[in-house]
């Protein structure tokens, strides 16, 4: 059981009402700040706050008679208070955290909760995976909600193979865990909605079943007469959002608009318009990051960022801050627990210094204790330990050769048009372009001159054997260089990609031997970050991990790749839901209006098809 | 079963997705108007909805890839297309209608849901006479949430008597009736609640731990330090709101404010400044009518007059749509299902002629079906029959004599000084007032010459004999006059108001013999209205209950008492939970800042006792 507990409202509701009425002393007060009232919209100077156990009981001018000889005593001095911040969707994953790291991480920065779909590690682990997420979850003083993933895999066995499958049965399960099971995380197979996959409507029909809500994932264009359909569906949340109007055409629908600043993508000066420019009602906008890395939790920092940078945009801030909060904690049903500081609430609670604006946190209350001061963690409870069956994930029993990275071309020798992966700075979508790329001896050429890699996936869950090899530009690799990762989305089979065969076989040994990671291997030198559970996540603490991450993104850049938040970005070249073009195990596959498939990656084979 | 099915949006969606991709023809069509959208508080033209069975399949600029040979096709034509009115917190007994004929009433003037409190039956007939309502209200086309009453007595069996008594084991029990069974009604003992009366606490907790939510009623000014104790317990909603003050309190304290415009008691004016003056989020504002006579809704209308009034403020339109709309759904959960027009939700739509301002309904869809055009009702169902037990609630077997209404006064003739109860005209509360009042031979004497009349309670559940007699000054009677009523907040016993013993004991009896109603009797006429269910309502049709209802308002008009709404008004002055004073069959009771008890009459008993 968790030191840091938070009972159901209706079992504190005796002791709530007698310590504010000064019939028993609080366990905590705040006294004496300017309340960022989430509710109303307003700032209220000279308030105080008093708190039993894990929930606020009192909110007020004067809570003296809540005050016992126990009771400890926080003095704002006329600091912002102000609900803690809430990520609406994120990946802890992403972060190559522990749930414990990643709540060390941020609790600090003020955010005190989130909802948290554990997509990564279902598609490797199951609900195994999920489930130890969720335990480790349970024990840091985070409102940490996890959703259920719907889509393992992202696609189908077709197109990809992951190490597990959900359907609608894993999905009633999961959500009968407990209240902290949230929902149905996003439904990335959205053709799969509009076209009546059986899988698909029944996850949403066992999650609605269940009195929860599910989150969406919808790429096609906003204005596309097919986005209607798939709000038809009971998907209520979609984060895939890139322009004010992908904003505001959510909303119209009913829908609740995550605005995402992830580390590699920066869509809310875009999005944001929706409020800025558009001036739509902003209850249902809220502020996500989807995918942060170590790094830049440690360097710009998680939800105060995004609140900072909203702000910035010219969101007033209190409304900024509703975005982090209040509308947040409404979209998924609990606002009565979190996301507002009022009796009743849970008492996680953000201090703030100087302008509002600025989003500086100097200290973090969470379930009523102080748990950060000053930007570093206060509070210490137990680990937790990942079962062994959780650290041996990359299931590839043999070497991988220079030879499993040739690409045979359909001419022996000049150039050939192929298919090719572009990488778009900042942005979570690729393009699909078009190039000549060099034959010699029957095999396409790469190396650092020109701005073509190779990219390959290998299968590694099931033994299967399976992989895959093709082309990609935008990597930006100056001299001979190669990157392998088992972090992939979101089968998250072992993707490496590089201009030198040599050096591709030699980092993805490196990943298969330490049981998952990334290496990267170029003229310059070499980085690793071992990531052993599932291959994905590292036991180690915040800030070792966050060195490693930034060993891995000095490694990059060192060979010439200056993409911002290079591993994130690369890790989503097999993201087989995101338009145009990635690579699975099993090739090449194209998203388009038309839906997800197989594309040959010479021009010259469809020619020959047609 | 009812012709109008409301099923479960897991069970819609296949056929709401086939729908709306254009595989399976929609049931219904509405084409080309414009679209009153409270999700983002737009107004977008050239807008059509497809429905299929209840539910809105799809929304969009063109829906005729939905369209069949079947397909019912409503032309909008340019007219507004919003989502039904919903009342956030409507006592339906008020109407002295069945919800059969409340539901004919409101549908044409585009109410298509509510949250019913049956507080008034309940009162009566306990959970017997809520289940009735509750299965009355499932044959009607309207989205009619009840709520469990959670104050049956409003106060305790020492300050009256009431036909039965709620504790938290009937409040668990009636929750687990279905979804249809919302909340808890408000919760008026707030003392009992503050001060941590056991039964008021174990309700609010049993109303949780069923996930649902607490509606409040809470009187002490809105800057009593009590308030936040009252938030505390979890109690999320409040209609006892008059100044912006009371507005801003609750909502600053995360409740959602409820903005009153009953029939005779008018809060709107005053409490919307909370919007338009002090410009706090109105998200949490909701407009409701709480009780609402039968020819109010004749003459002013229901929600729509309300919504209407709020615009007529300074409202801009789409904000008082969404005070009767979305923040209504959201602050019940219901939201998915009800208070906006988008796919997914119940298809209740109103289409509205003119401008958006003047709130003119032209047509009311319900459940997906058209059932009011024009002011009238096209939809007919089967109606619903109460049981023998709830038509014989009158348990008064004597008869009422002119002796019964005798004030014994502490002085033998003269004058003596009297606590007496004194009417404000449109607003809920009553003022106490010290009055010299007339002695003759050790009586008090009332009569048309001034303003004073008798008021007396006769218990009519339970046979007990209890009866109590007070004094009342603001009726206005400018002649011999009495009125008799079963219909007497909360406990509903027979209340008899006059200034003439005889009259008062004959219009008693006529009541008595008509197993409950209100007959007014005076020297320019009688007025008889009958209420055989359960002493409330009338098994009458609507037209024929607002004319009977008119009868009494134009008796006691004719007798010289001018209140707006005197019927109303009179009901309540019995009800022992608003201040200042009121009568029960136990006696005078005062209400206030130290809670609510028993007062002697005169005040010269008062300093004896001292």
């Amino acid at each position: 059981m968790s030191l840091f507990k938070r009972p159901a409202l209706a079992d504190c509701v005796p002791e709530l009402v007698a310590t504010a009425r000064g019939a028993r002393p609080a366990s905590l007060v705040i006294r004496g700040g300017t309340l960022v009232n989430v509710v109303s919209g307003e700032m209220i100077p000279g308030m105080s706050v008093a708190v039993q156990g894990s929930r606020i009981a009192y909110v007020g001018k004067d809570v003296s008679h809540t005050i016992g000889p126990e009771t400890i005593i926080i003095e704002a001095e006329g600091r912002y208070i102000a609900p803690g911040l809430l990520d609406g969707h994120c990946h802890i994953e992403s972060t190559q955290l522990t749930v414990t790291e990643f709540a060390k991480a941020v609790l600090p920065l003020g955010v005190t909760g989130g909802f948290f779909d554990a997509h990564e590690i279902s598609n490797v682990l199951g609900l195994k995976g999920l489930r130890l997420m969720l335990e480790e979850a349970r024990t840091t003083p985070m409102a940490a909600y996890m959703q259920v993933a719907s889509c393992v895999p992202s696609t189908n066995a077709e197109l990809e193979t992951t190490g597990a499958a959900f359907g609608p049965e894993e999905v009633a399960e999961a959500l009968s865990w407990g209240p902290d099971m949230i929902g149905l995380g996003e439904v990335m197979n959205f053709p799969g909605v509009v076209y009546g996959e059986e899988t698909m409507i029944g996850e949403i029909q066992a999650t609605l079943r269940a009195g929860k809500v599910a989150d969406g994932h919808f790429t096609w264009a906003s204005d596309d007469w097919r986005l209607p359909v798939y709000a038809a569906s009971g998907i209520t949340g979609d984060h895939e959002c890139v322009t004010p109007e992908d904003v505001a055409e959510r909303i119209r629908l009913g829908m609740y608009a995550k605005m995402r600043q992830g580390s590699a993508w920066h869509d809310v000066a875009e999005t944001i318009k929706a409020c800025t420019e558009m001036g739509l009602d902003t209850r249902r906008m809220m502020l996500v990051t989807d995918d942060r890395s170590s790094e830049s939790l440690l360097k710009e920092g998680h939800m105060n960022f995004v609140v900072r940078h909203a702000i910035g945009q010219g969101v007033k801030p209190v409304t900024a801050f509703q975005m982090a909060t209040i509308n947040t904690a409404e979209r998924f049903g609990v606002a009565r627990d979190i996301g507002s500081v009022t009796p009743g609430s849970i008492a996680d609670i953000i201090l703030l210094d100087g302008r509002l604006a600025d989003v500086r946190v100097s200290a973090t209350i969470a379930a009523g204790r102080l748990v950060a001061e000053n930007g570093k963690m206060i509070a210490a409870w137990d680990g937790f330990t990942y079962p062994e069956e959780a650290l041996n994930t990359v299931h590839i029993d043999r070497t991988i050769h220079a030879a499993d990275f040739a690409l045979q071309a359909p001419v022996h020798a000049g150039e050939t048009e192929a298919r090719v992966i572009k990488v778009t700075e900042n942005h979570v979508e690729t393009k699909e372009v078009k190039m000549i790329v060099p034959v010699e001896a029957g095999k396409v050429v790469t190396g650092p001159g020109k701005d073509l890699c190779k990219i390959a996936v290998f299968e590694r869950h099931k033994g299967t054997g399976n992989s895959s090899v093709a082309l990609v530009t935008g990597i930006g690799f100056t001299e001979p260089a190669a990157i392998a990762m088992t972090v992939a989305h979101d089968s998250h089979n072992l993707l490496v990609i590089g201009n030198d065969d040599e050096m591709m076989a030699r980092a993805a040994n490196q990943v298969i031997s330490m049981k998952g990671g990334s290496v990267v291997i170029s003229a310059s030198g070499e980085a690793v970050m071992p990531l052993p559970i599932a291959g994905l996540m590292s036991p180690a603490p915040f800030a070792e991990v966050a060195e490693q991450s930034e060993g891995i993104s000095t490694a990059l850049q060192r060979a010439g790749c200056m993409l911002n938040n290079a591993f994130m970005t690369l890790s989503l070249l097999s993201l087989a839901v995101i338009p145009e073009i990635r690579l699975s195990d099993k090739g090449l596959v194209a998203i388009g209006a038309d839906g997800i498939h197989m594309v040959p990656l010479f021009t010259a084979e469809l020619k020959e098809k047609v």
